[in-house]
């Protein structure tokens, strides 16, 4: 079904488990959207706002699963999701998981769906609920697993946040999740150890601010770069700052931290496999940028 | 001097020491832009292209430095300022130390050559010799140190990179410098942990790319959040997602990199800190965002 003919049609029906502040937030967004809803949560009167914009609400998980065929799950964690579907029939449903967990539990999940008859399409959501059902705050969900599941509700799925399909393995949208949260939270220590650095010093933070933004956002260009270094296996294409060079500079930054009093702590482990990938072979490697640091990761 | 008057008189002489890598490349921009330059290299025969381009080469870095009251010193590190400079008079001289190295590095500096009769600025270069004299590239320098200075040569200083002057301290443009290369290390580090989440996947990094670069981007705006957090002295204006909520997920990023056989060591320090600042006052921080890390990073 196209986007077009979703508009022109009526719109699918579904049933959302989960009524927590995400839940709460993509059920606003399939009503606002038109989609009959039905919804169920452990504590029920979470519902009684949604029940007044035209939610039906079921007495019970099995209940609201049998409601509908397309089936999205928000709940807590992937305990909850067995907990609350202990005894839910899932034939022919199409069930769409939310819950953030790590590949290997979607793909136990997409197991256990499948042979209850299900298909099974797994979510790793990148917003926060205020930004849900807003296209200008740029949401999207991950989704992998069943194709055609996610062919077929496209639509409805993209109502509350632009859909991206990244693969059949239903282990591959929480590994992007997580992927892009676990840069993000390394960007965040960057950005921690910079703010203290300037801490006790006239610099006001607001100032450093765009500064910070505006580097961090040039530099997560050069994300591309050691993308193909990676597929090309080769580290030394193009390289402005050799690994050589990046190295000596490292006690600059150890002893800026040291005379501004602030712990290195987040640092050093990324500076300590920088020198690790050197002195590993200093002829060979010194030329290279810094991508050697992600082989380094692996056992 | 005004931009535009810089443009219609003839331009401004200067002297610089040092034809590293760094050095040729504003030696060139300087010369394109129409400079009378001196330069002075220790290994002579790196002067033999600027030569050719009309750049006078002295013989040694006293005479050098004695050819203009304007001098750029862009060598290797402040050992090497130390060495060149010995036997220079200094006296009413302009210099303009581009060498990196720590806040306490410049502001020594900035002492030594003040007691020497000369103005002092100190820089720190945002870009790569690639980008020098390349206004789309982006580059730019931070300047710190003597206002008069700046505000003089400003043109001057303009030519090869965009001059940013933040402040009277000597120290700050290294200051600056460092925060944001620190800042840019800790997101590859992140990066880094990223891309060795999906190896062995079938996912092509190249792929993964454009999503983590677009990601750390749209994150990267959060900077003035936290900014405007540590000016208030309070971490719970308009949280989005609480201490408390990324804390619970924390087992999530460390079970994926369990699982995908990655050393989690890039984000184990930064996970701890959150950890330490909700378990200081549970009630208190979890509500906070993540600014609280900052604090901890200072003795
Ligand atoms: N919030 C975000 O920023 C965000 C962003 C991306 C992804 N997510 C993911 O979205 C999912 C939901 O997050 P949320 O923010 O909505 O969480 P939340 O506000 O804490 O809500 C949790 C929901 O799970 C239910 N629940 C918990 N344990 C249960 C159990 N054993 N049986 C049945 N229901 C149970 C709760 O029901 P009660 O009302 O009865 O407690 C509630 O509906 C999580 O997997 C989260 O990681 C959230
Ligand atoms: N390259 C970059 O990407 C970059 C970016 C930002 C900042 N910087 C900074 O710019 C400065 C220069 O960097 P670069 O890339 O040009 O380095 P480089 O290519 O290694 O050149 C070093 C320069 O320093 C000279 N030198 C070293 N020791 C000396 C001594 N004891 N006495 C006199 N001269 C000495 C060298 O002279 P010889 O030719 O005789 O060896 C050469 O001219 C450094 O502080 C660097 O941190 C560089």
């Amino acid at each position: 079904m196209t986007q077009n003919a979703a508009d022109t049609v009526s719109k699918t029906p579904l049933t959302l488990l989960g009524l927590g502040a995400m839940g709460t937030a993509l059920a606003g967004a399939w009503l606002a959207a038109g989609h009959p809803l039905t919804v169920w949560n452990r504590t029920a009167a979470k519902a009684g706002p949604l029940a007044a914009r035209g939610a039906a609400v079921a007495a019970g998980a099995a209940e609201a699963v049998a409601a509908n065929r397309l089936v999205v799950v928000c709940l807590l964690d992937d305990a909850s999701i067995e907990e609350a579907l202990a005894g839910a029939d899932l034939t022919g449903k199409d069930v769409v998981n939310l819950i953030t967990g790590t590949p290997g539990t979607a793909r136990a999940r997409a197991a256990w769906a499948t042979a209850r008859g299900a298909r099974y399409l797994d979510g790793g959501i990148m917003a926060v609920p205020p930004m849900i059902g807003i296209p200008q705050a740029g949401p999207y969900v991950f989704y992998s697993g069943s194709r055609d599941l996610f062919e077929e509700h496209r639509a409805t799925l993209a109502a509350p946040a632009d859909a991206r399909y990244v693969g059949a393995d239903a282990g591959f949208a929480a590994l992007h999740d997580v992927a892009l949260l676990s840069a993000m939270y390394g960007m965040f220590g960057g950005v921690a150890h910079a703010f203290a650095l300037v801490r006790g010093e006239s610099v006001d933070p607001r100032e450093l601010a765009p500064l910070l933004s505006s580097w961090l956002t040039a530099m997560a260009g050069s994300v591309a770069a050691t993308a193909e270094h990676l597929a090309a296996g080769d580290y030394t294409g193009g390289v402005a700052s050799s690994l050589a060079m990046q190295v000596a500079g490292v006690p600059t930054f150890l002893r800026t931290a040291e005379e501004q009093g602030v712990s290195a702590e987040l640092l050093t482990p990324y500076f300590d496999l920088m020198r690790r990938r050197l002195a590993a072979d200093p002829a060979r490697h010194g030329a290279e940028d810094l991508t050697g640091v992600v082989d380094l990761l692996r056992g």
